[in-house]
């Protein structure tokens, strides 16, 4: 299995912190250590780093640790591999363009019953995780002519995700622009960072920061990870089968959404 | 107008003595300091950097110099905007999955008069560039159920070519897995480095590498730019219009390969 991280905000963030912790996951506190990746989004494009090395020793991870890139929109992953081999083509997350727009994917879980060839979207690698994004996005291009609102988007990745499910564990983070869609099947917390911030403590590392002196008060910032990042702040459980949809640093609900 | 490199090896090799050169062109010895992106395949998948800085300059650049990533084919982009504005969106190289594999492309010259709204493949930024790149996979797409046999892939491709030059300059580069398409319009120059290997030295920088002492004597590689990167070796220059396919490090004609 592998580890999940997301982070969404209302405006321009760094992720140094939270990443620290996530890093040593992939090797050092953990055993996820068959690469990983990163995904920014930043303005109006999405920059992805990836490593097949573990990203508790990565050159990669030690320069994304050193050059703080804000963000809005973040997708990490590190992973331990269950389909598919050790490989560049193997490590998330995955991205595609659809409608104009770069969709980015990654995926904690096993399919072990799933398979899929792809129609417009096809596999270049050959992992459970990348067969699900084209699963999804071929869903997304047949049902719709262009970037549906956001209540029907959530509404057809909740399906997706439905179908997917019934073949193994589909812990996942979906994100396109500023938004960021994630689904539970069986381990995802999330919190939200804003006024009044706190001094938070990584659960990974003896190191804390005080988000107080880092922050404007109107500041928001959401973090989802398969398991808790910090030991002192308060995470909320996903249950099995939820879906979330995450904008500017804050859960909504699309259906209600202005 | 922008400057390429392009990279084709019989082994994985890398880039750094070349890059050095290059960089310099993005903000130092030259004026194309309005973004860069290298993309190296490496057995299975592409890995992408990207900068909206200068490559002169960039923190992202000083990482990729410093570790040496070993790649078959490689593409590499400093940017002089003429479409569209400083961005990550805008910055190349850009890439899109095709059957299974992804497609990276990078783009010297000024389509004028060229625009391109896209079929299956819809441009994420607004540059004349990627919109090239979303025409040439659309007509690929159209064209073929599969990734083609070399040759046809190459007469596609030069159609292609002959048709956004007639909009304005139309320098590229085009690689998916090991193979690299290139198509010069005003210049575009290229060498192949093999045994008996010499030194070399750049042209941008008082810097020279013995290549017999860091080769082994069936290592080929060939070197695409927008202008020779080295003062002291013979470059050859492609034609208006000549289109040109590498693989394994040497430059072949598809319509005869075995």
């Amino acid at each position: 299995m592998c580890q999940l991280l997301g982070m969404n905000c209302n405006v321009p963030t760094d992720i140094t912190f939270s990443f620290e912790g996530f890093r040593r996951r992939g090797g050092q506190t953990d055993q996820h250590a068959d690469g990983w990746g990163i995904a920014f989004f930043e303005t109006d494009g999405w920059r992805v780093f990836l490593d097949p090395l573990p990203s508790a020793t990565s050159p990669v991870a030690d320069f994304v640790r050193s050059y703080p890139i804000k963000s809005r929109n973040v997708i990490a992953h590190i992973r331990k591999a269950t389909h598919g081999e050790i490989s560049l083509a193997n490590t998330h997350p995955f991205r595609r363009e659809l409608w104009g727009q770069e969709w980015v994917f990654a995926h904690n879980g096993n399919l072990a019953s799933f398979s899929y060839a792809g129609q417009r979207f096809m596999s270049i690698g050959n992992t459970d995780s990348e067969q699900a994004l084209c699963f999804i996005l071929d869903r997304l291009a047949s049902k719709f002519q262009r970037t549906p609102e956001l209540a029907a988007l959530e509404e057809t990745f909740s399906e997706c995700c439905q179908a997917l499910s019934s073949h193994g564990t589909f812990n996942c983070l979906l994100g396109m622009n500023d938004v960021l869609l994630v689904h539970c099947s069986t381990d995802l917390h999330y919190l939200v960072r804003q006024a009044p911030f706190s001094i938070a403590h990584l659960a990974d590392a003896d190191i804390q920061v005080d988000f107080a002196k880092h922050t404007a008060p109107r500041d928001r910032v959401a973090i989802i990870a398969t398991q808790p990042l910090t030991d002192n702040e308060q995470w909320t459980a996903l249950g099995k089968g939820e879906v979330a949809l995450f904008r500017n640093g804050e859960r909504i609900s699309p259906a209600h959404a202005s």
